[in-house]
């Protein structure tokens, strides 16, 4: 069994309305050192298989079909020995 | 100045419907070692100062605030120097 853990990023040149709202929160809340917010993905599951390369291939699939949208998204995979 | 690096985790007791749908995605793609998909926030800012303990109180409060709700959700903070 592994666990993955994906980190789904947007671009730098894409904006991100989410963490530009939670900017605008910090200023109201009063916190004037706060800035450059982004609000982006961390997604963890298990991949039942002893075979690391099918668990790399499976987990790359996953991410590349559905989890993050390669025009707008990078992602970083991190695969971990899980018993 | 400091970046802080926010991992905002749902307890494991609740609900999450994002990750539930992602993995009866995965099914249906025919991904069927795929299981227990969970769906979080990583959030990325900046703070302007050079006091450590300043950066600290003032990232613990905006995510206790805003960014954490604290009944569903626990939340890890990392700050790193940044230059």
């Amino acid at each position: 069994m592994y666990r993955a853990k994906i980190f789904v990023k947007r671009r730098k040149s894409i904006l991100d309305p989410q963490g530009k709202a939670a900017e605008q929160g910090a200023k109201l809340l009063g916190f004037n050192n706060i800035s450059k917010v982004r609000i982006d993905k961390s997604i963890e599951f298990f991949i039942n298989t002893e075979d690391y390369n099918l668990a790399q291939k499976e987990s790359d699939e996953f991410c590349k079909k559905l989890l993050a949208n390669p025009i707008m998204e990078d992602y970083e995979l991190v695969l971990e020995k899980f018993r």
